[in-house]
């Protein structure tokens, strides 16, 4: 790798680490420069604004999450086994970053900033939802859910529990958050198949 | 009210409005006396140091939080009536406050930084969990809900689905985030309620 790729991935890691201690808008071009030893001006020759900066570092996560958690499971076998698989990557890749899931936590640093970073943001976060819908649309496509499930709903419901576990396990420091999100999947996974004897909504069973 | 207590109050209320757009650590002293237009020592008179205000500010919201989310619904009738009451407050506080829910936002903000601000958010994150199963479990001595249901579970469900909420509404500007909660919602309630005929766990069915 050239000398200059190779400090520009520096900077990228580092603004990553310092961003899941204290945000993304925490990331200041100055403290980066002497935390790394060098000079602000040979860092600003790698990025013209801290927004560049930003936004090259949120783009590096996306790639990683898709790498680490979604393209191993596209190998996986359609259905409930490629499900099972997104799942237990997402949870390994929430459990092995310090800080948990950085996109979870600007997902609130973000959610009222509107700006490039908002959008790159919003763009992966709906293209995380958009594959775990696509894989339980495929479990219905293999038998394994039953047709009418609502496969957006499924999504949301899956996330909701992830980001839930992120918050018993790494703010309340729960010793169940991990029993408690495998309980959930379960139950979700249940209540999604083809032989379950739940209805498709509780509306009709409201009291 | 005394002069100084509505300046007091005056100062809590803008720091709370900052919080919501840029997070607790974005709150500083000096901008805070700018914007309310008074001296950064009238400012200090109130609070020794950011931390304290800091404080004050979280503890304020979390007092409005039970004022507005738990205290109405216990009067409601034991049981599903008032965990329903629990929820729609809940998700009324959600939509009402600009931004979301601060104390979600803040859930994230702090879960890697020690300190009294993060030990405050902890207390009032359990007492809120802790208020959702001891719900649930009235709801299982009323009959309402199975008496084998694990009432912490539920509650780590129901804060998912809100956090998770949240996140489509705000963030991604889900046209279907209300619907789909409210879907999910109904999914819990039905998945434990004494007449349910779902099992207990899901992963007796495991494939």
């Amino acid at each position: 790798m050239l000398k200059g790729e190779q400090t520009r991935k520096e900077i990228v890691t580092r603004a990553l680490e310092v961003a899941s201690e204290v945000g993304l808008e925490g990331v200041t071009l100055g403290a980066l420069a002497q935390d790394l030893g060098i000079s602000k001006s040979g860092l600003f020759a790698h990025f013209k604004s801290k927004e560049a900066l930003q936004l090259e570092a949120l783009q590096s996560i996306v790639d990683r999450f898709v790498e680490a958690v979604v393209r191993p499971s596209l190998t996986r076998p359609r259905g409930e086994p490629r499900l099972r698989s997104l799942f237990e990557n997402d949870l390994r890749w929430i459990k092995g970053v310090r800080g948990g899931c950085l996109l979870i936590s600007l997902s609130y640093e973000y959610d009222d900033r509107p700006g490039p970073i908002r959008d790159l943001l919003v763009r992966s976060q709906r293209d995380w939802l958009a594959v775990l819908a696509r894989a339980a649309r495929i479990a219905t496509e293999e038998g394994h859910f039953r047709a009418d499930l609502d496969c957006e709903q499924f999504a949301y419901q899956l996330q909701s529990l992830c980001m839930g576990y992120q918050y018993n396990s790494k703010l309340l420091g729960d010793r169940k958050a991990e029993e408690q999100l495998r309980g959930a999947f379960e139950q979700l996974m249940l209540s999604s198949r083809a032989s379950s004897a739940s209805p498709r909504r509780g509306r009709a069973a409201r009291s």
